[in-house]
């Protein structure tokens, strides 16, 4: 039984370079704490700047898919990929933006059994298809999207999320990132939605 | 979106036998609500008796696996079998049983990087191999077992308990039983081990 | 090379309980011998009975599907989950019940390539899709057991039974639970079906 | 329901090359009967010359393996495979050449569990591998094989035998080729073995 | 490293039977060189016999699908089974026989993806299904390809191709038989298609 | 059949921010031609950016793994993965790389039975699982990798370039990017190595 962050080495902010320490040290004064996944990701500067960059160009893109519903793909295919830290705090935002206590466990166990509306399980079904057969897409798949009310733009939005944290899983799964605490219990107060 | 508890009919307690509307009041007294998955098995009374007898005689067996390892078999296994009631109702007992408010979340995600003992880890081996390769079991997942401390009375309640609770999973993804919305907070409030 | 009946101690009729030893009793003076299941259960005398008394709840049930549907759906399901006992035993008492000394064979290989009407196909697509990937069942497959004519008690039905056997299968082969060598021939001299 | 015993058009001996119909001839002669997938094949007489010619240069080659070995290797893989016509025809034909009436549903349910020499399971442990995962195959695969007392030319026999079956398999399962009623029940009555 | 043929004994021409080292020799008089395959397998010669009279019953056949599809189909399955030396040795053929430089490589790597005629997409469909998923063949697949023009014959053609190819993937698998260097480069300068 | 880029918007580097145009015309000077990847994500220019980012840090990191060897993990894991766009244009690479026309092919048909050294084995072998089964990874993989000589720092580099381009596939398996006709053909005049 062990508590380590990461089976790579971990390497604190104040060895980070300047723009990626404030940058982390913003995000820690908004949740109350450094997310684990920085600190793994610390010993490797110039890919932890590209993956923040790239994860804030498809996660704070203005317009397009709710901040619920990319919180939502987030946990239903980490669920797939079996990745604990990115299903445990993804959850907790998950849970915080769509304001709802329950989804995020329902969406990470069983999506098809989850409080979705159409339109979400449509996107989960194709998200979860990129994740796991993206070489099966067929166009098919894109009229499915359209016709529950995608633009094009979302669909790339889906899948390219989906992409993105495929790789965030398999990081998290090679190096056995943890995930903080805190997280666990992030949001789980909310009211429960009728 | 919808809220129903099951696919199939629900019925109450008051139209039960009573034997069951017995039996399922007392839980409910201890947990203050009555769990879905007796509302939803109600309308086939013979098979929910026969269901709770055999839920008992391996969950409330005195000796053997301590029934927080029960639980944990639970909980990995359903969630293998990707079933929603279960790993939200199983989870919350084994947060309480087990005094540790993340192991549930971590066992459903991925047991592998979860907070384990070897034993715990070598018990959760074998029961993922009983949910979903049973055929393939060899002498030598019996060895690894008995390696790992575990008597055969004890190799017979981690698979039994498996194949009960992959019943039971079943019956739940044909029946979209839904978990009340209750389980989902119990035990998040405990302390978090060290 | 053995001939152990389970890998899992075995006991005696006259060692069991009495409820549970006329009960088997009562069976072996049917069948002409005590199958070997009951003896690999018995060193769990609790669970033995809430076994049988499952079983029967399903299978000895009164109206709904025929008493050679449900032998269908066990053989089926128990040979996708490669169950020796379970397909051999319930081989027999399928040949038995359908009067039809191929129609086991036929299922156990390959359910798509057997003697089947619609109705019991659409029966074991349903039955196969509970035992293999529960997880998926949607909306539409209940849509398509009715259309074929199935109520939704029957529905339930075919669920069930799939999966107590997927419970049933996975105790035989985490005992390796032996079938009897009766099994094999019985109703393999029944006449041929035009 | 259908009796057919191919989708393909089916050809007569009579209407065959005379040096086909002569083979296929003594061997219904020796059987009583004429197998159906000869008649299957017939529509493609260059097709069924080679099929026949690899066939007996595999099963009919002297030394090597026993031909009850060869066949248990047939039953196996064409299990794997969900070949109904192969499981139940060779089915037929190891129950003879092994004189055990009980082997053959053994193997084609779970050889795991079938009353094999370690010589037997070590073979059949190769056949699935080359069956369902050829491009696994590794070093320590023939390692394992030359332990178990295999020689170079008949690990060739096993993986041979199987790869052909393997393509008689997708043939019959292409055509839905029905195994003749004749093969379920011979060599059923054989003494079972202690 | 090594650049052996074959993990199994590899016989010359001049130790071939005369039939089959002549026929050997006119396919390497056109191709300039002797394929390793025929190397491979000519210590068995009856094997090898009887497998060049099933490829060119197949391959050579005069009407039904053209060539380029027939090596479209061999390149495709080859390529699901991961068969080094089929993908690479008609890889070069399906070129040639294409006019196309470029088909082999994206039939080999994702034939969804591939410049495909819809005819050829449902020939690739139907291929794949028996080299991967025979057994859940259903009316449903032939109707598809007859919609999209093929022949009862043809389809015959498709999975007896298809059947013949993952015969000869397991033996290369088996066997690790090497491809000639020659075929990786054959081929490739052939004009681009619009 | 089209010859489309991509099945989302496509922009021309003319429409790009100027710190992109400038860097795709770099690479497009080296190589040629615009490889058609950029263009497909040029409607993106944040996330494109944050894409060459993270590719630059993980494949021109001075130090670590060879240019070759990563390019390698590149191709084996993009095979995996079916992406047409990164087996074709890093197939090309690769050769560049290794100088060796053959290993390309080699590797993405199947990398047990390329020309690998066991060093390169070792890093395919855990490659492979990091793209397939990331959330299986356990100690024992890290300690092959160790033992087959690989630094901790190397074994980040074959997880990360492995999730780096899961990533990649995904998006190109989407959007079905097409390889540029120019992949196809280059590095395939080398010397053959002995």
């Amino acid at each position: 039984m062990t508590k380590d962050i990461s089976r790579f080495p971990v390497v604190g902010l104040e060895n980070l370079p300047t723009d990626l320490a404030d940058r982390i040290a913003t995000i820690a004064e908004k949740s109350g704490f450094v997310p684990n996944v920085f600190l793994a990701m610390a010993h490797r500067p110039d890919e932890l700047r590209a993956f923040m960059d790239y994860h804030d160009a498809l996660m704070e893109k203005p317009g397009g898919l709710t901040k619920a519903e990319r919180e939502m793909i987030v946990v239903a295919t980490s669920a797939a990929n079996d990745c604990q830290y990115c299903v445990v705090a993804h959850g907790a935002i998950l849970r915080i933006r769509a304001k709802n206590p329950l989804i995020a466990d329902q969406v990470a166990v069983n999506w098809r059994k989850a409080d979705l509306t159409p339109r979400e399980a449509a996107m989960l079904r194709y998200a979860l298809k990129v994740a796991l057969r993206a070489q099966e897409i067929e166009p098919a798949d894109h009229s499915a999207l359209a016709e529950a009310g995608f633009t094009q733009d979302e669909i790339w939005d889906i899948g390219a999320i989906t992409a993105f944290f495929g790789l965030s899983n398999r990081i998290v799964n090679m190096a056995t990132i943890r995930p903080n605490d805190e997280f666990y219990s992030l949001g789980r107060n909310l009211p429960i939605k009728d």
